[in-house]
C-alpha cells in the first residue's frame, strides 16, 4: 500500500525579534525568539501524506492529510487535539473538475496567497492585516477591536466543507466552497466562498466573495453574526519585477451593529541573479465606521536559495496603528491590555522542503 | 529503515442528515452535516504505520501504529492527546500463535465487526445498539440510562492490554485479551475478553465472553462495577445473499443494583452485479429489568465500488426507543435532557483506502 | 518527494510491577501494569520522519520530526498537543560542523545516555536519580523536595533552541546548545548547555555544563531561578566488560535559598555470548544542604537480542531514600503525600526497532 502514499513537508525555523511601543507603556515590549509559525516564517512547517488513485475513464480519487507543526516545540500549529490541522480531505477528480470533502484551504486564502509577494508569510505577511477576527465585534472604547481582516479565521481553512473546483476553462477557473455550520435550524457557523481566476501570460487576476456566518469564532446559539467580503487582486510579471495588488472590502453585522472596512495591498517581487529574490509590500486596513481607524504595514524580504528545496531568508516589517486600530505582527497586538501604536518584527531563518 | 514500514489508511467523508423527535420537544432536532466518524461513516478514517520483521525459525516481530482521524476537522477521532487512538502495539508471531502488547482491538469488537453486515459502520451500525455505556448505571427515572450495549467502551479497543491469538487449529481459532486496570490492590478498570471462531466453507460462527470491571469508564476508587457479557454470532453465505445473526446477553452489577439486557442482530448482505452491494439489518436491545425498556434499529445500506480502493455509499437507519430506552444514532441520543423516541440518520459518502 | 523522507521508530512494551513502602503507610503501594514509557522501558517508543539534502560543496540540510508514543494507550508521551515531542528541528551541516534549530536533545542528556549502561532506560534508569525537578525548590519540612536531579526537565530536550556541534576534531568533539526563554527583558526560562567529548580506542570521556534559568518549569514572571550543574563521565571497554562512571554537582538559587547536591553513577555492562548482555548500575544523589538527604538506586538488567532490531529484556531496581529524599522509580515517588522510603520496580518487555 505504501506506493499509494507520498510523504512531503516543510521544516522552517527562524530567529526573530519583536518590539512594540505604545506611548508610555513600553516595558516587556521587546522579545527575541526562535520561532516557527505559519504566520511570519517564510512557510508554515508541516508533514503531509497524500495519494491519488486512477479510477479509469479520466476519473481519479485522492486524499490529503497535512499536519501543521510548531518546529520550536513539536506541538501542533493548529492547537489542541489537531493531528492534521492544515488539511484532511478526500475527493474525486475528472473532466467535470474536482470535488473535495473535509478540512481544506478556501479560495479566499488562496487568492491572498497568490497575490501577496510574501506568500502570507515573513514579517510583513499580508495575514497580519488582511486576516483575522480578534474579537467578536466592535465594542465602543476598546482600542482596536473594530479593525479586523476581511478573511475571518474560519475562512482560511474550513472544517466540514465541500469544495468544487472547475477544470481550466480556457484562461478562467473557478472554485466554490461551503463549510457547514452544523447547527440545527440555523446557518450560524457556516461560511461560503466563491473564487474566480484568470490567467493570461504574465497576468493573473483573482476575485473572491465570502459570506461568513461566524465560522470558527462566533457562538452560534447566542449571536447572529454575518460578514460579507469581496476582494480582487492581480499580479503582472514584467520580467525584471512582478507587481502585486489587491483591494478588498468587508461589511459585518452583529446584534444591530455594523462594521465596515476597506483593505489594500501593493507589492513587488524581483529576482536578483539566479538564487536571490527581493520582496516588498504595503498592506493597509482602513475602517469606514464613525470612529474610523486605520493601520499600515510596510514589509521587506530577501530570499536566498541554497537549492530548490532549501532557502535562507530575512525579513522586516512595521505596523503603524492609527486611532483605535490594533493590528499586530506575529500575534503581538497589545501589551497589558493596550494596543501597540508601533510593532516591528525582524527575522532570519531557513526553510527546507521535503 | 523505510522498507520496514508500510503506510496505509482510509479517508472517508459523508453528508448526513439526522433528525430526532420526542413528543412535544422537537426544536433543534434536525441537523445536516459533513461528517467523518468511525461510528456511522462506512469506515473510520485513519492513517497507519506497520511493519513485520522475520526473526527466523518461523518467528516474526511486528508493530502497528494507527491514528484515528476526524476528516472533517483534522482532529483525532479518539480525543485529546491521542496520536494513535486506533492501535499502538508490538508483538511476536510464531507457530504458537501470536502475542501482542499495547492498545488494540478486542475479540468482542471483532466478532461484532464479523457479524454486522454494515461492518459496525453506516447509519445502521450495530454499534448504536450493541456498544456503549452512556452512564455508569441505572438511575431510576432517568429516561434511557439502563439500556446500554453489551460491549462497554473500554472493551472495543483496550489500553494496557496483552492479547494472545492461537494459530488456525483446523476450522477453529481463538483469542484471549486482558487489559490491566493498573489499580493497586484491585481489578477495577480491567477487562478480559475471550473469543472463539469457527469457519467451514460458507459458514462462520463466533463466540465471545467479556468480563468488564469498568475499563475506560468507571472511577475505580469509588465504584465496584462488573459487567459480564456473552455473545454468539454467525454468518452463512448462500451466494446470492449472506445471512447475519447475533444474540448477546449482559448482566451488570454496581453498588447493589443489577442491570440485565439481551441483544439481537439480524442482517443480510447481497451483491448486485459486480460492483454494487445491498445491506440490511435489524438490531434490538431488550432490557430484562423490572422497568424493562427496549429499542429497535432498522438499517439499509448500498455500496457502489469505483475500484477496489474507492467506494461510494448511502445508508439510512431509524431507532425506535420504547419505555425509557435512550439509544441514539451517531451520538445523538437526546436533546435538552430528554431522549429521542425516534432517531433517523441518512447519509451518503465516499471511502478511499490507501 | 517520498525518497527524501526516512521513516523509523521503536515500539517498546513491558510488564512491570512497582512496589513502594514508607513505614506504616503501605496501602495501594503495589501495582502491576503493561507499560510504555521513555523512563523505565528499554527505549522510549517513537515514530520518526527524517531526511537529508545534499546542497553541494560539502554542505547539507536535514530535518527530523520524532513523535514520542505511549504504546499502552496510543497517547503522546510528551503530553497534550505534542505531535513531535521527541524532536522537531531543521539544520545545516558542513565542514564547520552543524547547526540545528528547534526542539532537540541537549548535550547533557546525551552525556547521561552515553554513560548510563541502562541507556537512561530500564528499571534502574539513571534518570530516576540524575534527572528532574519535582518541585520548584526546597520547602522546609516537605519530605524529599530538596533532592532533585542535576539535569532539569527543560534540559533533557530543549524547546526554542539553537545547537552547534563541532566536526570531529581529532579525538575531541563539542556541542553548545542555547534554549531561548523568550521572555522580554529577562533570561528566565532559558537554558544553556556546553558539552565536550573525547574518544580514544576503548575510552570515552564526556563533560557538560548546564546553566538553567528554569526552562520548562519555573514561572518566569514571579521567580528568579538559576541552577548550574557540572558533570563528567567516562566509559572504558575492557572487552569482557565495560565500566561506566559519572560524577555531577549542582547548585541552585531561588528567592534567597540555595540548594546543593552531588550525584554519582557507577555501572558495568558485559556481553554474555553473542546475543545476551548483562547490565548493573548504582546511582546516588547526595544533598549538601544543612538537612542533608540522600538516595541510592541499585539496578540490574538483562538483554536478549532476537535480531539486530528486536530485543527481549528484563530489569529490576530499588531506590532507598534517606532523610527527606523522595526519589522514585517510574514516576512513583510518593503515596498520599508521603514519599516512599523504598521503591522497587521489576519489568520484562520487548523492544522492536524499525
Amino acid at each position: 500500500a505504501q506506493t499509494a502514499v507520498t510523504i512531503y513537508g516543510i521544516a522552517d525555523m527562524s530567529f526573530d525579534r519583536f518590539s512594540g511601543s505604545n506611548g508610555g507603556l513600553q516595558s516587556n515590549a521587546t522579545v527575541t525568539r526562535l520561532d516557527s509559525n505559519a504566520g511570519n516564517n517564510l512557510a508554515g512547517s508541516r508533514l503531509g501524506f497524500k495519494g491519488k488513485e486512477d479510477l479509469g475513464g479520466g476519473l481519479s480519487a485522492d486524499f490529503k492529510l497535512e499536519m501543521g507543526i510548531q518546529m520550536d516545540t513539536g506541538a501542533s500549529e493548529q492547537g489542541s487535539n489537531e493531528l492534521f490541522g492544515r488539511a484532511a480531505n478526500v475527493g474525486l477528480n475528472g473532466g467535470f473538475g474536482s470535488v473535495h470533502l473535509g478540512r481544506q484551504d478556501t479560495p479566499a486564502f488562496e487568492l491572498l496567497n497568490n497575490i501577496d509577494p510574501m506568500g502570507v508569510g515573513l514579517a510583513g505577511s499580508s495575514g497580519n492585516i488582511q486576516i483575522g477576527n480578534k474579537a467578536l465585534f466592535p465594542v465602543g472604547g476598546l482600542k482596536g477591536v473594530p479593525e479586523q481582516g476581511w478573511i475571518g479565521l474560519g475562512a482560511i481553512r474550513a472544517n466540514n466543507s465541500v469544495r468544487y473546483d472547475t477544470p481550466n476553462l480556457g484562461r478562467f477557473s473557478g472554485s466554490v466552497l461551503y463549510s457547514l455550520g452544523e447547527v440545527a435550524g440555523s446557518s450560524q457557523g457556516s461560511v461560503g466562498v466563491i473564487g474566480l481566476n484568470y490567467k493570461q501570460g504574465p497576468l493573473y487576476v483573482g476575485y473572491v466573495h465570502i459570506d461568513d456566518h461566524g465560522a470558527g469564532v462566533v457562538s452560534p446559539a447566542t449571536v447572529d453574526f454575518n460578514q460579507k467580503s469581496d476582494a480582487i487582486g492581480a499580479t503582472y510579471d514584467f520580467g525584471p519585477a512582478k507587481l502585486h495588488a489587491l483591494v478588498a472590502t468587508k461589511t459585518a453585522h452583529s446584534a444591530g451593529v455594523t462594521d465596515k472596512a476597506n483593505y489594500y495591498l501593493l507589492g513587488v517581487s524581483a529576482p536578483i541573479g539566479s538564487s536571490t529574490q527581493a520582496l516588498a509590500s504595503w498592506n493597509r486596513s482602513s475602517g469606514r465606521n464613525s470612529n474610523a481607524n486605520s493601520a499600515d504595514q510596510y514589509g521587506l524580504g530577501l530570499l536566498y536559495s541554497l537549492s530548490k528545496r532549501t532557502t535562507l531568508y530575512t525579513s522586516v516589517a512595521k505596523i503603524i496603528n492609527k486611532g483605535n486600530a490594533a493590528f499586530g505582527i506575529d500575534g503581538y497586538a497589545n501589551h497589558d491590555g493596550a494596543a501597540f501604536d508601533y510593532s516591528t518584527l525582524f527575522n532570519m531563518g531557513i526553510t527546507h522542503s521535503f
